[in-house]
């Protein structure tokens, strides 16, 4: 069945979804985006992605192409109309459609675009075989904070694993410390039992899951630690995951060949999943 | 009057010239583009342009969307058809439209679009005044030398330039060197006499204007230093500028307000210029 996408303000068939040529999101990147997981048929900690929209619009001087709580209802409206349980609700914002220019054009309306994607996230089978990581230079611009549609260097990073066969990139920076997978954050658990993550800076996407599962590993009383790591103490960690929208908690279990602990997904990362998706599915399913 | 653009193998009115929202040049900016003067109705340096276009598709994996022989056809036949004079011709090549995955999709088709834009260049009253630029951090990613559309950084930079009341970014990189303009390479002319502009690397574009006027200055006993500068350099120049197929050579005569030697557009970048047009002039007039 094709899928129904929403694309300034109607609701149209997949083959039938386009915008202009002149679109700066085609022709400059000048757009963000978020996605959003769909559990269960509701939206996960969508308020969170909104807020995160917003900033991504105000740090570009965009303006919002309608109030959140419109972007909701689409968002709801395709997951209905598309008959979506389980996948992703992916939205996209640019400045809209004007004559080339690099300057901003003064009276453009900003473009919206939503769609939905199919894909088994709580139930995802690699979760209980984990991912092989590469690691490569990360090349991307100095905003990584701002969600934009910029995307091919961390596109080129997924693209090198993958003809490496591996699964994804963590990129790394000038000085030797990973600063995050190609689409996701990136974690480590070391000897002593602690969860270290880069702290959040303009080099790293501010991850809505990574803010959900820092919040529960300190619930569950698990030390966390927000500093740099090198691939070396990566590859001497006991544990290595990911977390995004569209894998939850994801274990690594191997780093440019070398095997991570065990080689299987380690008991803290399986725990933090599994905190994940309890979490996910109340949120899912409000108090009646 | 409408412009005719080309899309995917029809012309078509500008209004209905649309790509799908899944065309990763759209999502990923996952595209590369080439930018062309046509001067007299004739193209100027194209060949080099799609050389350069070429090389550009090579660094990315993407396929050719078709021979070199057939993007002139077509540069032609839209020039012919919007009766262009005196302008440019874009053209943007993305890896084509498939559903959004960082991964590089194995069947897209890759997506071809090509428009004019009508500029006065040649006569362009502004290389009489010059123009004024400021200097902000370079933030790019660190491959500028293959011409994508991820071009929201060099955006940026070209709008602080306009809210500061000047015309043009110089971006520099973080050890105090210029490394070019949002989208023209930078050149500057010392007390001495020397012709001062970056070596070509990663940290630039390989300007096709660039190379034409290198070589009209070697022809002409200019001397020429290809080499980093830094701002601090240039604002000890007797005269700057700039190079691009839309501007030519075009007098930087402010850089974040402090006046380049005279103020006024200097001899050597007015030569240079007038060097350019003549080659230009004469090559879009073919002898008989």
């Amino acid at each position: 069945m094709p899928r129904i996408v929403y694309v300034n303000g109607e609701y149209v068939n997949e083959k039938d979804a386009k915008v202009s040529v002149f679109d700066r999101g085609f022709l400059f990147a000048d757009g963000v985006y978020e996605v959003t997981t769909v559990l269960d048929g509701e939206l996960i900690d969508n308020d969170a992605h909104l807020a995160r929209l917003r900033r991504s619009l105000g740090e570009l001087d965009m303006a919002e192409p309608c109030p959140p709580e419109k972007i909701t209802e689409i968002q709801r409206a395709l997951v209905q109309k598309n008959s979506l349980s389980e996948g992703l609700v992916y939205l996209q914002v640019t400045r809209g459609a004007a004559d080339r220019d690099f300057a901003y054009p003064k009276d453009a309306e900003p473009t919206l675009v939503l769609f939905t994607q199919e894909k088994s996230i709580a139930d995802n089978p690699t979760a209980k075989t984990g991912i092989a990581v590469i690691t490569t230079p990360d090349i991307r611009w100095a905003r990584r904070d701002i969600k934009t549609v910029g995307l091919l260097a961390p596109s080129m990073a997924k693209m090198e694993a993958v003809n490496a066969g591996a699964d994804d990139a963590w990129m790394v920076d000038g000085d030797g410390f990973v600063t995050e997978g190609s689409s996701n954050n990136a974690y480590i658990i070391t000897q002593d039992g602690a969860i270290v993550t880069r702290a959040l800076s303009n080099a790293i996407l501010h991850g809505i899951t990574r803010r959900a599962v820092l919040a529960l590993a300190q619930e569950a009383d698990m030390r966390i630690e927000e500093r740099k790591f090198t691939v070396s103490e990566a590859e001497n960690a006991v544990e290595a995951f990911i977390t995004s929208a569209s894998s939850f908690v994801m274990p690594v279990v191997s780093i440019d060949g070398r095997q991570v602990g065990s080689g299987k997904p380690g008991p803290m990362t399986n725990r933090l999943r599994q905190l994940y998706i309890d979490m996910a599915r109340k949120s899912a399913r409000p108090a009646a």
